[in-house]
């Protein structure tokens, strides 16, 4: 491997300090005119090459920025980050990307990871919350973040914390339209996949899904809620679960698509037909909810949109323009996406 | 924004070189013991936190990889990274990763990124190749990282360039089978969507495929060959045409999934029946063709021993441990999966 010439070997040539190739090589007001053009001259004859995250570390800036989402392989996170490439391409910026899997530490080490390559900011939606123990480790970290004033800007899976911004949808208020939708639909015994209540959307999702039925004067029963991760084989698990209590469920609306598909899928096997005797609502709006045998009805999450106003929350912040305060908490409108999974043909017949 | 101490602050307590001080925090035999300790006291006092991409920069080594594929939005790129960052996590090693979009300029400004924040390593599959301008560029920047000895390893789509690994999987073995599978279910009219041909997978696929033909003897006919990336419109687009010849083809082996769905869509939006009127056959083994109202054939390119396999090399690589001539070209065997939608009944009931 050839060795590279470092300001360490222009310094020994010129007698210098390497500090002071340094503050040649970056125009430092402090060093004279003939200094600066000597080390750039000798920089040139012993072939030196700028190394551009030597310069970030000098500079602060790398025009890198950092993704952080639990997963890649989901429709809603790529575009998410699809709608941040394309907002932030044209300010020059790079994107790279970190995946958690839904584990803590690896979030912790992804935001190791990216402020150690000097990234300019890092836009992330947090993982499910495991242990109380390491979600000390993040918030300190994330504290780090904030005091060396990385712009630091959380997309729907977001956590409170002074100095960091977000970007959201309305979970509450299209989590108890999709449930109105269930009770106009004749629903009378409707269930809900829950997500993680440590994370504010699922949160907002069940209490959106709860107050839809006290203001239709429906029961809430407690045992037509089941938490799961949205997996297919989660949500063929949580409908066995359900259809063996004494009065089961004649709907479900489910915090994820995926556990709504597994829903679907188990719900068929044991001979239920959907929508006449059951209906399934989703959350996501992945694409195979439209191209199922039976489109699926679901949430669009606007990722695109999201992806985008998370850039531009993120170059407000960076270049310290628009009105802060207003978009620090930005809170974007979603779609109910009603499909044949929910809409009963006698109803709209 | 606090400033951090840095080398030259302490380097100007102390009187002494920042090169003294860099070389005494990082063990260097040449400082003497008596400095040495100085020096880290010093810096203990003074708050100085050693910076690990500093230190990277110095001793080369930042237990980063990058990864870079075309989109993290397929389910077999996707499953390519989980792959990679299974093996990579036990070795300590953090995976970040970047997306072309297929464009060759972020190929080039991908690397460049990754280069710079001093990846230990680089794992890609490269774009499809557009303009023949650009790809001086991005063979001028592949020699640049042979040159620095940083470990390249592509997958999937590969180029040949010396002194790179690769890991692929037997595409002209596993689309000839596809095809003489076709040909078994009775279709003699069996058309190809084919791939950009800069590439060497979709070149393998398109041979693999003219050479079953002309092993059983049916003549390979131009017009049933189109060349479309692998989307649903383009797929869909690419049946338009071939429905309008004088003699329609009776099947397809497609060199993607997505536009297989395309033209599945569209042959059932034109009243043609799959499989009885129709074949098709599609590649990438995508989730979605399992779960489609009719199951479609595909082709599994193991795309999770893909990834481990490729992290295998690159440990191979950065360690120099193992055979390395032997492992420089690595094919995998893939695995033809035959579902309904090309199974004829009448041959197989």
């Amino acid at each position: 491997m050839a060795r590279r010439t470092t300001i360490y070997d222009i310094a020994k040539e010129l007698d210098i300090t390497a500090a002071s190739v340094s503050r040649a090589l970056n125009n430092n007001p402090k060093i004279s005119e003939s200094t600066r053009k000597l080390v750039i001259e000798t920089a040139a004859k012993m072939n030196y090459k700028q190394n551009k995250l030597a310069l970030a570390l000098r500079s602060g800036k790398s025009f890198n920025v950092g993704v952080i989402v639990p997963r890649i392989d989901s429709n809603f996170f790529a575009s998410v980050i699809r709608g941040i490439e394309e907002e932030l391409y044209g300010h020059k910026y790079n994107v790279i990307i970190c995946q958690t899997h839904e584990d803590e530490k690896r979030e912790f080490e992804n935001i190791n990871t990216l402020l150690n390559a000097q990234v300019d900011g890092i836009l992330m939606s947090v993982s499910s919350i495991s242990s109380q123990d390491f979600s000390v480790e993040i918030d300190r970290i994330i504290k780090r973040v904030v005091e060396k004033n990385v712009p630091l800007i959380f997309f729907d899976r977001k956590k409170s914390i002074e100095g960091v911004s977000s970007v959201t949808i309305n979970d509450f208020e299209v989590s108890y339209l999709a449930t109105k939708h269930l009770i106009e639909q004749g629903c009378t015994r409707i269930a809900h996949f829950k997500g993680n209540q440590f994370l504010e959307i699922f949160k907002n999702r069940f209490d959106g899904y709860r107050q839809a039925l006290i203001d239709s004067g429906i029961e809430f029963d407690e045992n037509y809620v089941i938490e799961t991760r949205s997996t297919i084989v989660e949500g063929a698990n949580a409908v066995k679960t359900l259809m063996k209590l004494k009065s089961p469920p004649d709907a479900i609306f489910s915090s994820g698509d995926f556990a709504a598909l597994g829903a679907i899928q188990q719900l068929k096997s044991d001979g239920i037909r959907i929508p006449e005797d059951f209906c399934v609502v989703g959350f996501g709006n992945e694409p195979f909810t439209d191209f199922m045998e039976l489109p699926m009805s679901t949430v669009n999450q606007v990722p695109l949109e999201m992806g985008k106003m998370a850039a531009k929350v993120f170059l407000e912040r960076i270049n310290k323009t628009g009105n802060l305060k207003a978009s620090n908490q930005v809170v974007l409108t979603s779609e109910l996406k009603i499909r044949e999974s929910s809409l009963r043909a006698e109803v709209y017949k």
